[in-house]
């Protein structure tokens, strides 16, 4: 079988050691002669996975105890509830970027919850930069922002200095690059592109910050519930979180955060410059703003697409159909993505230069 | 390695064939060359197992499109909490029969939303029967019962005949035994005990139950925004749900719930009459409401307790320890639980007698 160069953007591309591993727990996990799919969330060797499932959080983030890690489902969606009815009081505010549809979902559901304010849009240019040099309302609960934007491409490369709570959703880039996490008071990303597959959200929240809004609250969607329970008020998405595991032990044991943050750069740098020299082709968003993760780029003459779609698929490169919003294409160059892969992308793209230019 | 006899409460034993698929998915799923965890949700190959593990759904409960189904995360206790957010009206009423931990859970949820009303309970012995005989309150919105209760080991042998729609947590006998699917408004089950692993829940929902409540609601509390996204409004639980098909595709195949219904009557007939013969041990519930997927029982002499573990452990015996709520023990005979596995336990409660009595 010859191998796929997976750029999907979500759910994406997993190193293939830890595919191979969760397979073989799919048979027998830990020893037990049982499928870790058919044993207690209880049971003391899945106990030891939700801990270290939290505790590597923890530790690749450089936090210590005044936060809690928890995975729970629902998705990255869910949060963009749990997030205002956690932290937005009766009769606060809560302040929002709008930087495009994800920003657009979480602004939505804080507005059904208590009085939100987007204090800065990139939507005038359908969110093909990402706003600086807002003021931020002091008096706001907290501050929400997204740090990659992937359906255009646009990613936060200096995040706000905050006076207030600063509420990050990390979906598609966490990990992928050093952060001050101590400068946040919940980290939240789904899981399915950076740290696992699919059916699992891991959120980081410090414990101060809860508690304050007065707000009685349903069990399921209240931290401190899911905090007082050790991740597990109820069965967890144990599987999903066990690959999510894997995923992070697999980057810690190759040189955690900085060692991939280089690899990152070089995978962006080596696809952005040849985009940037291709005659063919052009990217659609800001330079400065651009993405290390969702690379988004159009064709200058879309007729040539079907002979483009024609080469990539013979290079087995698969995922980098554009989003329907933007059209084109978008490489996810998330952190399992070997700079090979990107290589033989640039190959292609070279190739296609070289007949149709 | 020797096989496990898994009699796991949940999440609980599922089929090995099952397992096997399960664990090739990991490495290559459908011939795709890449991993289920790492493809997109709405890759044609993912779109096709949600498409039927909706529809095997609907096929072995026998119901037609005046019912959708849906996969989400967060487990049954979401569930109870989105239940009377979807079909509470702001000023009507919810009743509810309290047969155990997971039952008085739902009340509390429903509690937070609307008036609930307790019109039955069988907390007064410890939840050790199945309250029958109530009246059911022609003006409430819905009524609400749990088919079987893992804990106690109780289980509904005849559902109430409701002139209120009918909504009834499945989690722990769901696709057990023959039943009236079309009785019920709305079916919901945590996947983790007849139908897969941990991580999804399924929700059978008649369409015409809904809209009628008059309350705004947040997008992913809404069963109506997840109908209109065909179960896909945020990126699903992947995995998960494609082994819930899995496990349902291997009951279809041999024989649905009719070939199911008498295995499982099999296995729980030859428990309890073990139980009933072997002068060591005895059930904890009244006889007629015993269910046939939980079977709890006690040692009459509880300073034997070390010698009958030491037993069921040498027969590789797994996951029969008691409930703490309960103690003694508890063997869950889902589904996969071949026949085999009740006869070892069987045979090891026979030597125990034979030693002890």
């Amino acid at each position: 079988m010859n191998k796929v160069h997976n750029f999907s953007a979500g759910p994406g591309i997993l190193p293939a050691e830890v595919l191979k591993q969760a397979s073989e727990a799919c048979i027998n996990f830990d020893n037990m002669n049982l499928s870790l799919l058919e044993i207690s969330h209880r049971s003391k060797n899945y106990e030891k996975v939700m801990d270290e499932a939290r505790s590597i959080v923890k530790e690749l983030f450089e936090v210590g105890d005044e936060y809690e890690v928890l995975y729970l489902g629902g998705g990255a969606s869910m949060q963009f509830a749990m997030i205002p009815y956690n932290l937005l009081r009766e009769n606060g505010t809560a302040a929002y970027v709008n930087t495009g549809v994800w920003a657009s979902k979480a602004i939505k559901e804080a507005k059904m919850i208590g009085n939100t304010n987007v204090i800065a849009s990139s939507e005038d240019k359908k969110f093909t930069y990402i706003p600086k040099g807002y003021d931020i309302p002091k008096d706001a609960d907290y501050l929400h922002i997204t740090s990659n934007n992937t359906i255009y491409g646009t990613q936060l490369k200096q995040f706000p200095k905050s006076p207030i709570p600063l509420v990050c959703d990390m979906s598609s880039d966490i990990f992928s690059r050093k952060i001050n996490a101590k400068d946040f008071d919940v980290i939240y990303a789904g899981a399915q592109k950076n740290m696992g597959p699919a059916g699992s959200t891991m959120i980081m929240v410090k414990k101060d910050a809860l508690g304050k809004t007065g707000r009685k609250m349903l069990s399921m969607l209240d931290y401190q519930v899911h905090i007082k329970g050790g991740s597990m008020y109820n069965t967890p998405p144990v599987f999903p979180i066990y690959v999510s595991l894997l995923t992070l032990q697999w980057l810690k044991k190759n040189g955690g955060i900085a060692w991939i943050e280089k690899i990152n750069q070089q995978k962006a740098d080596l696809l952005y410059n040849e985009i940037d020299r291709n005659a063919l082709f052009f990217g659609t968003v800001e330079k400065e703003d651009r993405s290390n993760m969702n690379v988004c780029f159009l064709l200058h003459k879309q007729e040539l697409e079907a002979e483009f779609d024609k080469l990539w698929k013979e290079a087995n490169i698969s995922g980098i159909r554009g989003h329907r919003d933007v059209g084109g294409y978008r490489a996810s160059l998330y952190n399992a993505l070997p700079l090979e892969s990107v290589q033989v992308l640039v190959d292609v793209m070279k190739e296609f230069e070289k007949k149709f230019a």
